[in-house]
């Protein structure tokens, strides 16, 4: 009797949290979600803003849309290839660019004819032509009694075999997409650009104005823009979609949408995981970026140089340690995790009370036993297979010359999925780029990463005594990197194409190590991904019980690949005060006098000269609701009509905690405006031509 | 047979290891050593000095001696009562002193009349004035049989009653010192002085020229002196012994003496303890320092007065950072610990083939089992008892507050030990100060603890659940830090005089989160003090058997009170490169120059102007091969005539594995030219009468 009355009690908990929901779906829609292209949320603009896109104009946005592949977003805004992106997405570029002569990165850069364009070392760029289904082939071959190894490989072979069939089929990079954390596969094919040359970039202090102090942070005043050009046979490429540009710009409470590849999000992951963010993950990558962040700083405080080398890594470093100390501090809010809760409650009454998904339960508690499983394994699995007892470029060439040499002469499917034959040009543009290396910062590294491996598994663990081979950290970060012989492009193209034995007499101290540890690795790399086999399955079972009882549509967690996202311009109120909307160049001049011009809030010498014709009234950057995360950086943003009014380069504070939960109370998108762009192409850096090119959509 | 064999063999490499040690010391002796005022290395500076300093000389320069409470050294150098030390030093109390709009700390200070003299909030001074071996008195109170919570007490009673009699009978500060690690206890009598007041401070850019970059390096060219003026009576105080200053300087090979309190250093610890220090402690305090200097950094840029407020605990902190990670890096060099594994084999073979201290083969046993089990609280105990959760000066108040409220109702030899009578003034004066506390940097720094024990212990631990009290760690420090009544000297003293009662009744949020970890802070202090006293016994039986066996003269480990260390003036080579044994004024204005003046490379205005009369040959700092380590900053160094020639301020980054081992091959200590000096005095500052009254030892 009593389990009848707590079981109905449950049922109707459930129906009424399930109907809550619906309810306030149907009522109110947020401007959550970052959505799929192949499933838009059609519905929801139509409801919230009597607008309904044409399937032209979104076919038009998604392919003038652009993935920068180290990490990053941006579009077409020319007939002849020009791509515009953020500074800090372009950055590792320009890095690669510079000279301790010729800092671009810091000191930018603009081409005034096509011969002056930089061949960058290793960018790659994607262009997304089309998304197709491939669920049920992929699911196909998981068959039941099969064990998680068994399924991870046959679910990795019939990924690589749709891989290598479509690339072979149409010539496009080909991946397979696991979304809904297995939920759904889809097959995305991309146009690659692998010339890519730069145009433009301003001086990385106008780029990140206000540096890891106002990074996040809003109101805001950057400038962080980069400009290239892709090539094909050695000419511009020939662009059918780029996006024309709207210089009326924004006005609050307008409609904008943004489409890009936002990197990664955690909203659908269950309690379970959730609490392994908290309680491993995060902690840990947070204490190794602190970590990194002074070893990085305190080295570029000792000369000019040191600090031109390291500049890039300290901005990365920051930005992540913002980041993830953001969604640290989310999951330490009692009242998100309260929300958290409540939602995965109504949801497992809902299936509890189905009679078709009631088994569905079982998911949870699979899920929560594997992030138990997988905790006993994070940290040696982090260092070794993760490589962070390995912070060294060297390193990573030498691993992937001597894994290549193992996997290459096993079929595609059943290699090591960075190695299918699918990845093949992916892979070789960074494996020969003649990007420079520094020795000193590699040694800097490597022996702190050492250092770091010591701390976390002990001094004493065997694996750890192998790799440092009876010297100090100090001693064998310095003869690892001074004696491996993989520092030229051509030196690693002639190791890559050797046979294992051939790699071994070589007796190269740095891919020895590599081997060292690739037993172990690679062992934690497979209970890595048997595990990750479970999850989807379990994944896969709750996404298809919420898709037929929560009847919400909703969109999968972020996964790198291209999404539309959508909001309004608007506004906030924070601490009493009101936040506008929007900033300008009289704000920009205020807010470095504010610092006295010092340190990050300084401004570079082209903006302090004297420039009459700088209208003080030109917007810079504005915020939004449209719901984006990092990845999304160089995302363009567009009004109706589909035009081109700005870029996306950060959120605020606040928005940080959209990796577990959307918000729009004050979580806000900060962009940079299209007139911001071209006051200052044509009015700082003399760059009438590009600006003319910009608003002519042609050279 | 075989066992025979073995043992004979032991005993033979014993003996042979015993030989072969006391050989060494008998030819080549080291300027190894902080020593014992009432145990001086006198036979080694005969034989290799042949020099032989008098009771006399002895005595004065112990009286010249300076200890600043706050962790330093210094030395008097005028009858009437200047003391000279390190701005490092000073530091503390000059940011106390400062404000918004007189950064004294940063912009410098002089006072040219007595009444201008700034008197510090919470500075105590002692000089020391007798020593007096009481181990016979200590060690008679424990017999055979007690429990390690008996002879804990026993001790913690004979101690708290001899430093009380002392205290009665002489009217001086008297502490029990525990010396050898518990081999040797003796009552050292202080002067104590509470009446400070600056005198004279440089800027801080010329202080710390250089920054974290330049600390613990050489060459260096840092003019890092504060002057304070004792007073009694609130008239400045007579001294009788003060230094005469030689402005002849040091030359190269010249024997010096340094005078001052180095804090600790590991170098009798045994094998197990060394490993704790490695694997556990040096990597949970590395990893602490690095978030806190990430998150002080970060909010220091936020604002010049942001930057005022933190600066002081950002130089602690980074300072800790570079020292700590010397002792870790040490540690991970198998020659050091090769070294010290031998030394240890040694001593125990000695041990093992003699009949009467055969015993004490067990002592290391013992040792490592306490090791082994205060590794297991050794986070909690951290973050209870050591805090580590509530990194907040108000808390430091509550605490007080709360456990002097149950302590001062017991007998003093039965209190937690800073609450003993003898100890009284001190620990007012730190709870009394006027001192400012920043609410803003409060609740940041308490924000960041908070989570710190959530990251260490989990957030699901009881304890951390009952301090957060159901908030995020922003809302409950937010909450902490404005409701506390404890802001204010005069509300603090209110509740100083309270009883358990009354203060309950207050209902203090800050005191009643003291409470909530106050049992299980005080039961983790409970067993560490009970292992701590196991450990003395066993370090005592060790001690002897060191001294019996091993026949060396030797020094105890430091404590942060007065020892001896003598050394050379001696340049060294690195890299191949000389390095003088001194740096002059020419020297540091190219090192400016060679960092275009910028950041911690800048020189002040007071440096910049047109200096005429300036000395560009004055020597700024010179290295020696004497025996400090922090602590020993501020200490005087002296020469055979005991005249004042500069003051110790660092050591170069060789010297940073004295925690564990005296080395000379690079390691050096670092000290400011008396020239120097005044040189800044009369040329820059102005301060011609401060400078005439340092060289003629009176005003």
């Amino acid at each position: 009797m009593d389990e009848i009355m707590s079981s109905k009690k449950n049922i109707l908990t459930a129906v009424m949290a399930a109907a809550a929901l619906t309810l306030s779906m149907d009522r109110v829609y947020s401007d959550e979600g970052m959505w799929l292209y192949d499933d838009p949320p059609l519905e929801i603009l139509k409801a919230k803003y009597n607008y309904s896109p044409s399937a032209e104009w979104l076919e038009h946005l998604q392919k003038a849309s652009v993935r920068f592949n180290n990490g990053g977003s941006g579009s077409f805004v020319s007939a002849d290839g020009l791509v515009i992106s953020n500074h800090h997405v372009g950055a590792g570029a320009l890095e690669k660019l510079s000279t301790e002569e010729n800092n671009i990165f810091a000191n930018g850069f603009y081409a005034r004819t096509s011969a002056e364009e930089l061949r960058c070392h290793d960018l790659e760029l994607n262009v997304l032509m089309s998304i197709e289904d491939v669920t049920d082939q992929v699911n196909a071959v998981i068959r039941p009694g099969m064990s998680s190894e068994e399924a991870f490989k046959a679910r990795r072979e019939i990924m690589a075999k749709i891989e290598a069939e479509s690339l072979e089929k149409t010539g496009l990079r080909s991946d397979v997409v696991t979304l809904f954390q297995g939920g759904k596969y889809s097959l995305y094919r991309y146009k690659r650009y692998t010339d890519v040359r730069l145009v433009f970039a301003p001086e990385s202090l106008i780029a990140s104005f206000g540096g890891d102090t106002d990074n996040f942070e809003y109101p805001r005043y950057d400038l962080d823009i980069s400009i290239f050009r892709v090539y094909e046979n050695d000419k511009p490429a020939k662009i059918e979609h780029y996006l024309t540009w709207n210089m009326k710009g924004v006005a609050e409470n307008d409609l904008i949408f943004m489409s890009g590849n936002p990197g990664s999000t955690s909203r659908l992951i269950t309690m379970a995981e959730l609490k392994s963010d908290r309680d491993l993950v995060l902690p840990h990558t947070l204490q190794r970026l602190n970590r990194l962040e002074v070893l990085y700083s305190v080295w570029a405080a000792r000369s000019k140089e040191n600090s031109r080398r390291a500049k890039q890594s300290i901005l990365g470093i920051q930005n992540a340690r913002k980041a993830f100390g953001g969604h640290f501090t989310g999951l330490l809010d009692p009242s998100l995790i309260a929300k958290k809760e409540a939602e995965e409650k109504a949801l497992k009454e809902a299936i509890a009370a189905s009679s078709e998904y009631k088994d569905t339960l079982k998911a949870f508690d699979q899920i929560a036993q594997i992030e138990k499983d997988a905790a006993e394994s994070y940290l040696p699995y982090r260092i070794w297979e993760g490589a962070q007892a390995f912070n060294s470029s060297y390193f990573g060439f030498a691993r992937t010359l001597l894994r290549n040499a193992d996997e290459k002469s096993k079929p595609s499917g059943e290699r090591l999925r960075e190695f299918r034959d699918s990845n093949k040009v992916s892979l070789e543009l960074r494996l020969f780029s003649e990007a420079p290396i520094y020795e000193d910062f590699e040694i800097l590294r490597l022996t702190d990463s050492l250092k770091f491996a010591i701390e976390q598994l002990g001094y004493n663990d065997p694996l750890v005594q192998r790799v440092l081979a009876g010297k100090s950290p100090e001693a064998r970060a310095f003869e690892l990197v001074k004696e491996t012989q993989i520092k030229t492009a051509e030196r690693r193209k002639a190791i890559y194409a050797m046979s294992p034995v051939e790699i071994q007499k070589l007796n190269d101290p740095m891919i020895e190590v590599a081997r060292v540890v690739d037993g172990a690795a690679r062992q934690l790399r497979k209970v890595g991904e048997q595990q990750a086999e479970l999850t989807k399955q379990a994944h896969d079972k709750i996404a298809k019980a919420r898709f037929a009882l929560m009847k919400e549509h909703s969109y999968p967690d972020a996964t790198f690949t291209l999404r539309l996202s959508y909001g309004q311009v608007k506004g906030y109120e924070e601490a009493g005060q009101a936040i506008p909307f929007q900033t300008d160049l009289k704000g920009m001049y205020a807010h470095a006098e504010d610092h006295d011009y010092e340190g990050d809030f300084d401004l570079p010498e082209s903006w302090k000269k004297p420039l009459k014709a700088l209208d003080l009234n030109t917007p810079c950057n504005f915020v939004s609701t449209a719901d984006i995360i990092g990845g999304n950086s160089g995302s363009p943003v567009v009004n109706r009509a589909g035009e081109f009014v700005g870029i996306v380069f950060d959120g605020n504070i606040q928005s940080l905690v959209g990796e577990y939960v959307y918000t729009d109370v004050q979580a806000r998108s900060t962009s940079i405006n299209c007139q911001f762009i071209i006051e200052a192409l044509n009015k700082v850096y003399g760059a009438e031509d590009l600006a003319k090119e910009i608003l002519n959509g042609r050279r």
